[in-house]
């Protein structure tokens, strides 16, 4: 394999457009509800979607192949078949009511990348997989990147048995028996599916969930990173309820004023921290509401319950924050006479995308004629192939109306960009310049 | 009536303190539920409790009568009965699942003080008439004081016909004729009961509501002015909802935050105007509340609603933070892109109590060693009498835990004080020195 002609590559991606365009389309009528995609983990929907692919990838002369875990793995191999492998791939999953591309879209550029790859008669030194990985969405069973932990033995099979669909209430074993896992053997899996030794790069396209791209008009990015995060789930602020005309300030414990003082001030604090030095952060209060059982427009408030949710792109960021809501909520409480109990914190560590795989992915877009961007990411099961020590990148594609809703809107051409990008990269990858 | 003993009147207060507790248990015995006290307005139970009180008045010797809407008068005769009256009063209805005292209080306290004037054989100038007033309380009609301003010829009577209560669904007139008011005769009235020429004064004893006395250490307060208010039940922020992770801020159409910012700016308004020349104000924004359909922790909250309460002494107050709100929500909403619909705005007009009374009640406390303080007070009928031309004041007794719920807790010794100093005053007011 040398002497690839980027050009060539683009066209043979350009050509593949329709099968893609057909995947899309079948799949989608394999799990449309009334009003968007609804594709639960682990599922008669999903699995559908998984044979659909599964066949596509057969017609393309892939070996297509379940894990014990039912994660789809389509391989174009290589020379060397000992070789760590170069994984492709994302999510077939879907929220409930989702979108057309949130996921799948990651998968099916993978197929194209090798179907061009093929077309071109390329064979690359090694092998190079898709993976269309199951469960990453937490909503089914309460945490996400179920396949991908499983592939890569980063889930205690315990799990299988605890925890629970939100919807049915029946174990994740149950559901996977029910699409025809054979979950003993999963239990009783030596070694996981995936480890650093067999993969040597883990790749992942994936429409914007947010609006820069359209906001900038540019067609794809390349994320930096992808954010870690600190939250609170269950924050509360307990005070006392009084007689809104008949209690002086100096009497009340009035709990929105006081959580309404601690959310602008870590609104001014993400002001600071943006301006000097940690750009690339965000912060949301979610959910924020009095008690419709008590509160009422003529009573202090006695009660507020919130959330707060900072991402960050480093550990240090992180703790900063963590300080930060430690410090206001301490000296908000105080000097309101209010309680703030900011319960349980939930932390996810950064996951710093791979440099080298980043960098030739821009030098790839360059060459291509394909402006790109650089921001943060959020969660992607991207994140668990690096904590498992195998280099990730992505390819974000613009979308407008942002993810997980029926008003995803990836247009074709932008995927074609993003799918470009990244079979040449792959190209490069696999043993060939560009 | 000449040379009254203020010893010997607060000794005949004292004496008759074994029958306001007597009768504060006989209406409790009426009116009790399973956790508080329920006299809704025009109910079995405030009909009751009306019938226990005027059976009282008759053993004092008082002429016990009902108006025309139901509202309990008991006289004791003056020396001229063509003489402008002193009223003596408060409510006789009690929210759901509310406490003992308030309003009952109030009724007692001028039970109390006509039967120590008899004790004592002084027989005033003009006639000292207790009030029981029904249907102060909103929360049973929508709208408060409905008692008051049929007495007074403030409420239009197509009211009783469109006023529903809030959980049977009929009208005030059904209720008021399940209670054997004859509705058609009320409807016919063709004078008030109660006019600035049949009344000299408005005095109403009630448990204070809040908590300052307490606080203190003080029995009774002298009111300076029922505070006015301008309200926002109906307030509500409109952004977008977004990916908590995805969407950088000067994309963001946060509601928590832009809601949190107008809050907090509105207390530190309040502050200030605290500081600076408008005391006795208050501010509460009493509901803060996301969507739970729609909120989640990892969404920008695209909806919040709220409401905003400001209570103030003066019209212009009430004036400057009309404006604050305006201006504070066009520039917030301008800078965070998002909307504020503040909705229906509601006013009520300061009502200062009279500045002759209150010296009244101030001067016979001094004299009976009976410490007050001074503060502005919330809505009670008194309100209604000052609007109607009649001079009105108030006692406020100390009472633990607020009202409105079942722990109020008013000293029976504190009522006494009260009531003394009440006492004290009508006997001055009715044509004798004390």
């Amino acid at each position: 394999m040398s002497g690839i002609d980027v050009a060539a590559l683009s066209a043979a991606v350009k050509r593949r457009m329709q099968m893609a365009a057909d995947l899309f389309e079948k799949v989608h009528a394999v799990s449309v509800d009334e009003v968007g995609i609804t594709r639960p983990a682990w599922s008669e929907q999903d699995q559908a979607a998984a044979d659909i692919l599964a066949e596509a990838a057969g017609e393309i002369g892939l070996d297509a192949a379940y894990d014990r875990a039912g994660n789809l793995c389509c391989n174009l191999a290589g020379k060397d078949s000992a070789a760590p492998a170069i994984l492709i791939g994302s999510h077939l999953d879907s929220v409930p009511t989702g979108g057309h591309y949130d996921g799948l879209a990651g998968f099916i550029a993978g197929l194209v990348a090798q179907a061009a790859l093929s077309d071109i008669d390329c064979t690359p030194e090694c092998g190079i997989v898709s993976l269309g990985i199951r469960g990453e969405e937490s909503v089914w069973f309460g945490i996400p990147f179920l396949g991908s932990r499983l592939a890569l033995g980063s889930l205690p099979h315990d799990q299988l048995d605890e925890l629970r669909r939100s919807d049915t209430g029946r174990t994740l074993a149950d559901h996977m028996a029910d699409v025809g896992i054979d979950v003993d053997a999963l239990r009783g899996e030596s070694a996981p599916a995936i480890s650093d030794a067999s993969a040597r790069a883990f790749l992942e396209l994936h429409i914007e969930q947010g609006p820069i791209l359209v906001g900038e008009g540019v067609r794809v990015a390349i994320p930096t990173v992808i954010r870690g995060n600190i939250r609170w789930p269950y924050a509360r602020c307990t005070g006392r309820y009084d007689h809104s005309g008949a209690t002086p300030r100096t009497y009340r414990q009035d709990t929105v004023l006081a959580t309404a003082e601690l959310v602008h001030r870590l609104d001014e604090f993400w002001q600071v921290q943006e301006a000097s030095g940690a750009p690339d952060t965000v912060f949301t209060a979610g959910k924020f509401f009095t008690d419709s059982a008590h509160h009422g427009m003529t009573k202090v408030p006695g009660r507020t319950d919130f959330t707060l949710n900072f991402g960050g792109t480093t550990e240090k960021f992180l703790d900063t924050c963590r300080n930060r809501v430690d410090t206001l909520a301490a000296e908000i409480g105080a000097r309101r006479r209010v309680t703030f109990e900011l319960g349980e914190c939930v932390t996810g560590a950064p996951a710093p995308l791979d440099s080298a795989l980043r960098a030739t992915f821009e030098e790839t877009a360059y060459a291509l004629g394909i402006e790109t961007r650089r921001f943060a990411t959020v969660g992607h099961d991207a994140a668990v192939f690096h904590r498992a020590g195998i280099p990730a990148a992505m390819v974000l594609v613009r979308n407008a109306h942002g993810s997980h809703n029926p008003e995803e809107a990836m247009d074709l051409g932008d995927f074609r960009a993003g799918v470009q990008v990244l079979t040449a990269a792959v190209a490069r990858l696999a043993g060939e310049p560009v």
